[in-house]
């Protein structure tokens, strides 16, 4: 397969995400950056764009008018990345859905859950791939554990706990820092922090991993800090459809966590952990016997989350590697869709638009729960 | 200081909790059994005091005749332990206190509010002195956690994520099993199993660790194994007076868990954390430094935790060990009051009955809450 | 079975082992403290005596006359324990011996292999109980590991990785503490310090776990602080018969380890591992399958492991526990012995005199090795 | 800075290591890729180069005729790197380095002492430099220990255990397996399987950190699989220069371990532990304070070490990405060294010529001490 021009918006010099995706897809170099819109400012686009090795012309200061233009070019991106901030997810997104380009954009999807339906309707009538870059489910541990629940291996899932506590928003942070209005500031920050930042990346590994669907939830949003007005705390009682029940932990306070988001699923037959920190290895307790680990790159593991790796085990992956199995398969796919062949089920092995949207509704009903009172509120 | 005689109601042959108990007590050696109503069948109590020790005029069927018999010998017992089913804590209680006999009763303390309320105002009115065999808060470093809260190394605390996840009951319970009415039969089980036998114990440890008092709860428990009319599983968010907040998560259906009770309290200043099954250790992590593991024995370790450790670090200390550090300051204290000498607060070193109390309420709240859908409830 | 009478010599005030060993025994109350020589100061030995509740009579200032004294009595004491600093082992075990009377002593047994020797000779001509207190041989979780070795389920043994690191003498000791000759003055200490001290406790586990016998021995003992003439640190590469092969650690300046005993044993069908700090929990990895955890108290198990378990899964028993559980089949072995039953080889599940000469054996074929550049020596 | 063009000799289609070496230059495209010696199948080397996006006329199938052809291009490769098996790096480097192109070369890196001697003297008479791929030396956690070892922070070492078991050998191999020469054939393997593959690692990363040279050894290496000719478990005692001391263990039959090389460091002020299967963490134990957990991406990383750092701390980096930290400082310094800029120590911040050469130095000795039955061999 030829390797498949991608355009990025967002993402310009010293912004963190954007390198990351860059890097990514690089790992496996099926695609190649080929047009971007950087910044607004033209002098800087122009200077970073030579940086990444981007042709002049290709670089453009305006989303609107960049898909314009790669949409009339024969060798125009066929995907754009969208890594601006989660303000304007939708209305980049839409530009280019638009234009017919296949998306991939960073979570959560948008604010409004009206936003996020309306970018699965205009994906789905226009038939074009879109990702959302949920990266955690590109492990390949995570997705032995979707296999092993999907195959019984836990039977019914009764119950499953799940946090992600960090700590670096634990002390205050100073008024000037460049940081403070992005946490601070609910016109920046949108109607969560906390919960909308990592507490969706709970709700989306569940839902990979579980296939559950949540049916209500009781969310507590707290402000720790003096001087917040948005939550760096949060609790979630979660109930699914057909009984299961759960509770959510995300932190940005808790002291002694740098981004330890764990898993626990508990069904009528076995249980399940995994921890971020360590991604390569998970355990497994069957209810007949010990406690087993399991380990990337050894037999246990099989070939749909084994496809996945790339080292031996022991040699550790990443998030750079987790990250690169999200575009791994969604590159593929587009290959595949470009060169007009049917897309299996099995191709479509990456976050798409309805998981987007789920986060987006599970975000703004946890926070109407906790503005009420801390009640339930139906999804 | 002679060894001070006591007595036992419950804990009969093959009783697993009085076993521990009495082995607890000669470790110290500090007391000795003198007296006891191991059962209500006179040749099952007389065969086994007479394998115990005990002389058989001291052996009786009755706990009111006992706590009549012994109060009226010069030689009689000082205190009582009761270790029967939590069905008669409260009977058991009264019987010794209004003998003015003092006692030592197993967890959770009663059934009602009422029943504790009136044992904590028998035993003041009586100035006699009551320890609820809260074992976890015998732990050396749970003692070391404490002071380092109480001399604000943690700062104001925030919040308390604390479960206590176990597996013995995730499969099927056996219909003919001795275990099965004491679970599944509330008349039996009272009107908790999981929360009431492990969650109580969360609720106590947080409450000794950190001094927090609760204001309210919204508790969900759960039955997750069919056909259990108790529950099994339980989360419950917490308020504290004072703005702290909490999660507790107690559950015996977790797949690969013995007996896990964790606690971490995250304050402005640090973290802390403990795992009972690794009492010996936990870590602390103050808010400008890395994460520190403190460990048993060695120079971290204050005066008032350290001095209730036997062995170097590294040597471990379990759960007998605990219980023995429950009764060692409860008998010296003991000692002391028998002696006319005034008992400080730091003689008082071992949870008393308005801890009891304290853990009967939050069962009760937690149930009512649950029952009425998972609604907040105040204390 | 009746409570059995026992003397102790060594173990004074203050003495921390002797303390050790009086707890561990009360905890299963099997024998009873009867008789002591804990000082050869008659004041401190009467006071010390009448704390612990032996009569006056039968407290001792001169071991010699002890052995003697009891021997004659009819409610003599029916087994010794000696814990006594090592170099007066051979003496008082000696004395006893000739006396009729069983012993139970510290390791290592003895200074030099003759003297083990001999008192292998005189146990065995009486037909007198002897067990050696490696107390980590008590745990059950090292009972589970020798049957799964029993059983096969390694196959044959290849390597054996074990070490022993602690950092308690890492600093520089003040040559005014007690501890200094101690450690410092070969009278005192012997021949080794660290490698007779704790490198001998990996010999007897690895020896117990494995049934292996050391062929031969290159060792290397470290003086890494400065002024110090005897080891605190330890290396030695290890044959056993058969052609299986390993490596010893020991070290007292190991900083970060209080007490690290870990062993690992590798086979041709699968691998062990235990930490002495962990003592409830090991692993094994068979060929074909995940690493799984053993956690005492859960059905992996066995009957001839579990028997040592006091307490449920997940509730930590710990050294204390591990001393109970060398003395428990002791003191039922004599039980049987004084009634004249005869002795299975299951009833004598502690470590013998034999152990105690091959741990004797292990330390002198070392520091022979050591001291001639470290070079082979057969044992 | 211009991307820099590289060739690479070896590393073919389905080649393991060259893959993983293209994707670590990738990840920060400081180089491209644009000549290969892949096969010495033309059409296989065309078929793979084209995959690659090589251009045709700078695909060879002779490395020898490749180094001549790119050396007389004014657009020729700047840096060659040799991905062959090792059997052939010195022939391989020796050609390139002929010609006056920079390398970067696999370990071990040559067979002999001779033969890497000759590339250390031909890389410094010709003014080029030399990067042997220590892939672990590249992990930030490494390069922070290594700055705290020279900030003194543990002041002179005593005593190194450094140890590297893996398990996958533990297994017999099949005879047919294309993995079977490789690993029983000297004539393809070299002198040592074992430890020349893993053991090496062990020597370089210990001298890394620690700047410890090896003054003597004596090691055993043992063939525990039947059939076997080439060791697959060694244990090495080890005297530094100096004083300090160590043991190294590496081994493939250690069931239970993928890749567990761990280092433990020990000095007179504290002690180090590091496990490359959790690369971002290390602990440091100072001798006056609690074991202290580092965590990359923190305050406590030094901007040396830091400046390695991708990502957050808690979000993993692994293998791929510490075998781009070898290369980026490798690349950076030959873009000054190509822009007549003077190097500064700190830009040599890779394993250079030097290290190649102590490492094949040890693999020799060790053999040699083992060969001779465990005897002590001066380096």
């Amino acid at each position: 397969m030829e390797r498949i021009a991608y355009g990025m918006v967002g993402g310009g010099k010293g912004a963190f995400i954007g390198d990351v995706h860059r890097k990514a897809i690089r790992i496996d170099d099926l695609a190649v950056l080929k047009a971007g819109c950087f910044s607004r400012d033209a002098a800087k686009s122009n200077a970073f764009g030579a940086e990444l090795g981007v042709e002049p012309d290709r670089l453009y200061t305006d989303y609107q008018q960049m898909a314009k233009a790669e949409a009339k070019r024969t060798d125009g991106i066929k995907f754009v990345v969208c890594v601006t901030p989660n303000v304007s997810h939708y209305e980049v997104c839409k530009a280019f859905l638009s234009e017919g380009i296949h998306v991939v954009c960073d979570k959560p999807l948008t604010w409004t859950v009206a936003q996020s339906e309306e970018l699965e309707r205009l994906s789905k009538e226009k038939n074009l791939l879109f990702c959302v870059t949920y990266a955690y489910t590109g492990y390949p541990a995570v997705k032995q554990m979707r296999k092993m629940v999907q195959d019984g291996k836990l039977g019914a899932i009764r119950f499953v706990n799940a946090e992600y506590p960090q700590d670096w928003l634990a002390n205050s942070v100073d008024e000037n820092s460049p940081i403070a209005p992005w946490r601070m500031d609910p016109k920046v920050a949108g109607i969560s922090n906390c919960l909308g930042d990592i507490g969706s990346h709970i709700e989306n590994l569940v839902a990979t991993i579980t296939g559950l669907k949540i049916k209500r939830v009781c969310a507590r949003l707290d402000s720790m800090v003096e001087g917040r007005t948005l939550d760096d705390n949060a609790s979630v009682l979660v109930e699914y459809d057909g009984g299961a029940k759960g509770v959510y932990w995300s932190s940005q306070i808790a002291f002694g966590y740098d981004n330890a988001l764990r898993i626990r699923i508990f069904g009528e037959k076995g249980g399940l952990e995994w921890l971020q920190e360590d991604p390569d290895h998970f355990t497994f307790t069957p209810c007949d016997g010990p406690k087993q680990r399991f380990s990337r790159g050894r037999d246990q593991f099989e070939a749909c989350a084994q496809q996945y790796s790339r080292i031996p085990a022991g040699h550790p992956e990443g998030l750079f590697e987790a990250f690169a199995n999200v575009y791994k398969p969604f590159i593929l796919a587009l290959g595949k869709h470009l060169a007009n062949q049917k897309l299996e089920a099995s191709d479509l092995d990456f976050p798409g638009v309805a998981m987007g949207l789920e986060g987006v509704r599970f975000i703004n009903r946890c926070v109407q729960s906790s503005k009420q009172g801390a009640v339930w509120v139906t999804l």
